[in-house]
């Protein structure tokens, strides 16, 4: 569906989910375009970024961040044009990453809003390799893990936006580089295209055995996005003095009780100890909003030179949504997940 | 049993145990003196530290060190004289710290001996709150946990040797700190003579409850030393970027096989991620050593200065030494446990 210039579609949370969320959850409303008051500026969005931490949003319990409400407007980063502006910042057609969520037009008063320059790097790029993810991947791994040259880095969710980064980042460092991911097409893709020294699939039966195998060197970063086995089958490889930054546990996110049998906890807690393990959660913006330019740097001169390959998954609609972040929860996308909900020079219908 | 001139009494391993360690896992013997070769140097035992980490040593399993072998003379830290010296370096008479073990006599090359003088603190004192267990404190309290001013600090183990130090370090740095200790008397004194602000007793049946209560602002830093049920009661507390230091998991070092029931490992990895925490164990000399010098200096000044407060359980007889590991790991001491095996200035029998 083309987005309109006298309709504003939203995307809202509908019921919070129990377990996976399913379509039912969100609810497509056409409203009116919103009008803008003195100071402010109507954005159009054109891309909409889908990111794991979305699930957390959708239940009531407060995370890191307050939930969405009932009702509400679905959050996420966005590229959107300035479509009308009261703002001496802003004029018509500038671009903008905003925070406009799940809908083809929103309010704003200019705070928050950076500007991008659309010949400078593909616009959608500020969703991904050189916005939340790719800064997540470059301070997670210089700044918690800490790699150095000749050691081994395992990275789970391997062809992600963030693990990707992360795993080419190592590689850039010197390291060795296993990737884990959900297939064999992601795990070919892993090893050929971004370069990784091994990806194991984790959907194969002897999963944690071709780890162990990968990993002749035991394992000195862990970089953490999706919990679960896993982590477990990576416990044990772990060497002394290994770094574990916590940056997702997508293999968590729609759990709706813990696991029941041998209670692991106090063999993480043994392993922590034993081998002197740094286990370490952190949110990109609240720990490191100021390296952000540190960052930008580094990644554009990658990018600019080749070094860093960037995968993105477009898909057209904001009605595709709601099933494209229900199945980036059970792994099925591949790469960046980018939602594009109006096209760059509008065709409007 | 007096401490002989002829007799090398040596307490070995055994067996190894089960679970809980029980006299049999010990075996005391008598042997002839050692006798000492070129650059070799006679040392005889006075005091003998016995620490939690002994246990670990007790098992066929490597932790961070290698096991003891059986048959072979237990492991500790050891306050000894120097009886002869064939070693340029050293005097009979010299006070030095080894790490000779549950013996009376042993044999040195002088390597990783340290001199002790007598006058300028007791001299068990060197196993104690100027040794291992005072640098201990020392670095994962201000190293790792990093407390400000007005934060609250949990410790685990109140009054052992190390969990009293990092309260009272805690207090120097002006945090609320509260204990956790097993016993109404070890509460009181956690309180009245080290100066806490609380101290819960984890044998109470309220103790989770007494806990929250205490700590109206969550907590910002926790010491751990115990591991097990009063983790679990820690953990819903901990505040956003809160700082956990692994020194010790005493509750977990008996366990045979690991609990059955809910598994809560992805429950800590949630709080990591969510709350940005850091976890992080510790071994003291590999990875603090370089840095002694500084905590000998802090900890000679606020001792000279009575600003901290030092308990010690000096009990008589290397032969107790069995009875009195097993006891600690039952939580039966009161402040840091040190054998007598010999006399400062001996009565030889």
């Amino acid at each position: 569906m083309l987005q309109s210039t006298t309709v504003n579609r939203q995307i809202t949370l509908a019921s919070r989910p129990e377990g996976a969320p399913h379509q039912d959850n969100f609810k497509l409303l056409d409203g009116p375009l919103p009008t803008i008051g003195a100071g402010e500026i109507l954005l159009r969005t054109v891309y909409l970024s889908l990111d794991p931490y979305m699930r957390g949003r959708m239940s009531a319990v407060k995370s890191y961040a307050e939930p969405v409400g009932l009702g509400e407007v679905m959050v996420g980063g966005t590229v959107t044009q300035v479509v009308a502006s009261n703002h001496d910042g802003f004029q018509p057609g500038d671009w903008v990453l905003s925070y406009s969520g799940w809908q083809d037009y929103s309010v704003s008063d200019g705070s928050g809003l950076i500007k991008l320059d659309p010949e400078s790097a593909p616009l959608s790029y500020a969703l991904g390799i050189l916005g939340m993810p790719g800064f997540t991947a470059y301070m997670g791994l210089l700044d918690i893990g800490q790699p150095k040259a000749g050691e081994t880095v395992v990275v789970a969710a391997a062809t992600g936006p963030v693990g990707a980064t992360v795993a080419q980042i190592a590689k850039l460092k010197g390291c060795r580089v296993v990737g884990i991911a959900g297939g064999e097409d992601k795990c070919q893709f892993a090893v050929r295209k971004l370069g990784l020294d091994a990806c194991i699939n984790h959907k194969d039966e002897d999963f944690s055995a071709q780890l162990e195998k990968s990993c002749p060197r035991g394992i000195d970063v862990y970089f953490e996005n999706v919990g679960g086995k896993v982590f477990e089958a990576v416990l044990p490889l772990l060497n002394t003095g290994a770094r574990i930054p916590v940056c997702g546990l997508i293999s968590q996110y729609n759990a709706t009780s813990l696991p029941v049998g041998e209670d692991k906890l106090p063999l993480l807690m043994r392993h922590i100890l034993t081998k002197r393990l740094t286990v370490k959660g952190f949110i990109i913006f609240d720990d490191y909003g100021h390296r952000y330019d540190e960052f930008a740097r580094d990644m554009s001169q990658w990018l600019a030179s080749g070094k860093i390959h960037y995968r993105e998954q477009l898909i057209d609609g904001l009605e595709q949504a709601p099933q494209s972040l229900i199945g980036m929860l059970e792994g099925k996308n591949f790469g960046k997940v980018v939602i594009r909900v109006g096209d760059e020079t509008p065709a409007l219908g």
